[in-house]
């Protein structure tokens, strides 16, 4: 089969890869549907993770079931499914207590952008939807497989509570469905804090009701305008940067919330600074597995249409199309189809 | 009259010092009934805080008001008061909503070891007790000025629940008073990490279950070998220092809770380390003042006895021995009679 592989600082290559098999018992090989490029493929794709081999790429994705290893029991060829970047097996501590991205055997599912993905710990990690969903689902259904999941946590980690202000730090997938999260757990004020008409026009529609245009000392400043002086109650941190962090942690009002997902690079926090800071501060990998049943919900009634941040379509093959519209910011989010 | 003056690295002197006057019509005077060193005292004491010039100490007090400014309506001289160590007027938006530590006016009390002190912002910084307490409970309500409500602080920002398994970095006044806090809050298991007998046997009484000597990484193995290998669910920093957080991070489970208490003594924090510790994180200088009013019917109900702490008593005028026994580790907490 031919899928995305990452050779150096802007090379990605379409190319022939080995098809995957079952290795363990525990695997599944799922027929991808729709795949997409993530905003921490950015990361490795303009250089700043290192790519110290040819790599292949792609950690979202949803497709029907293909084939099952002879220890799977929970989901079975034919049904459609989505899972998240990080395989958990669902039963370990970690997992139960709803942090399946730390699971005690957890692995990086990372070479989505192909036709056909192995899948380890397919019952802890997979979730069939009922029926195979209409073509025109799937981008809605695809975006849970982490984007949603991400922006979801954010909000979740930061408290995010009916009545309160929130603010977003990052205008990619991840911080217009942190807003659309906020919003669908009732926060009354919604600041984004985004400097691009495209990605203001959809957080406006995900349910912000102010946009902050500035950055650094002046966005904090902003923010503090207008929540009378004291901060936000809850702020999404969805970029990594020290930047984004401190701006997060600075907009916050004391006792507030950070919520925290976006990939820390090069981020140093420094102890006295964040002392007096008086911020709750919680994030890390989203554990997508545990809000994926939430959230199909969502979707299959029709109360949420994550799918929206795809605003560029494209075939697998034109993967390096994907990649660069993004990197270009000519597009938000590229969804690829086999 | 004669009070505590820090000159440099273990060189405290009892000298003369100004006699406080009111300067703000909401200014207090107080005649000291007890005070004390904090173990924050002794960061510019050992020289890890550089001293510059001549400087007043103390910032734990208790006793009877003498003046009040024409502002103040809420305590009457004669009265015997509690307050903190960061003066608030308990009304701006961060004291309305529990963080009176980082009011908008916050002034930090920094002069109680001397027989007089100038409280500002009476009305708000003030608690009083119904009558004047009897003199074998003052330790306990001095405690109450910084030690346990920084105890207290830990436990709630570490969200300590009924039942749940804690762990306490730090053996010093205000770690065993985050064990005594832990207990009250209904944890089932308290897991005090002390190298010292006088100490442990205090954490003990406080209500630890289990006391763990080792430190760092050896200290951390064993917290998880104590739980089930996952790390306990709330961990109270009350030290300070890099190792101290790492130390309480790395103890922590997925998802569980680090309530940090201890002074930050050139602590940063690693982005990414924190990010995959997938720990909440909460903490600063205690909101001494919300909890004050609850910490006082505890005592005066008998059901405290957070005092305990001070295992040397001095007549004020001793103030550097108070310091030096401290240093030494001869003593847990001097409180200090003028």
């Amino acid at each position: 089969m031919r899928g995305a592989v990452l050779y150096g600082p802007r090379d990605v290559r379409f190319e022939e890869r080995d098809t995957p098999k079952i290795i363990k018992p525990t695997d599944a090989i799922i027929r991808i549907s729709a795949t997409c490029v993530c905003g921490s493929d950015l990361w490795p794709y303009r250089g700043i993770n290192p790519v110290t081999q040819p790599t292949p790429m792609g950690h979202e994705y949803c497709g029907i079931v293909e084939q099952i290893g002879s220890a799977v029991t929970s989901i079975k060829p034919g049904q459609f499914v989505i899972g998240s970047f990080f395989a958990s097996d669902n039963t370990c501590p970690n997992c139960q207590i709803g942090y399946q991205s730390g699971c005690q055997h957890a692995e990086f599912v990372g070479t989505a952008q192909a036709p056909l993905l192995r899948v380890p710990l397919a019952d802890g990690t997979l979730v069939a939807t009922p029926d195979v969903p209409a073509d025109e689902l799937i981008p809605n259904l695809l975006a849970l497989s982490d984007v949603m999941g991400t922006g979801w946590f954010a909000a979740d980690a930061a408290n995010v509570k009916p009545g309160k202000t929130v603010a977003v730090v990052g205008d990619g997938a991840v911080g217009l469905l942190a807003v659309l999260s906020a919003k669908l757990m009732g926060a009354e004020r919604i600041i984004a804090m985004s400097r691009h008409e495209s990605r203001q026009k959809l957080a406006r529609e995900f349910g912000a009701t102010d946009i902050v245009n500035e950055r650094g000392d002046e966005g904090v400043a902003r923010i503090k305008e207008l929540t009378g002086g004291i901060g936000a109650d809850s702020v999404l941190e969805c970029v990594g940067t020290q930047d984004s962090m401190m701006q997060a942690i600075h907009s916050t009002r004391k006792g507030g919330y950070v919520g925290y997902v976006g990939v820390p690079h090069g981020v140093e926090l420094n102890g006295e600074q964040l002392f007096y800071a008086h911020v709750h501060l919680h994030g890390g990998p989203a554990p997508v597995r545990h809000f994926l049943p939430g959230l199909i919900d969502l979707v299959l009634n029709g109360k949420i249409n994550p799918g929206k941040v795809f605003d560029l379509t494209l075939p697998l093959e034109q993967v390096a199309e994907g990649y660069r519209a993004m990197d270009e910011r000519r597009a938000i989010k590229t969804l690829l189809r086999p």
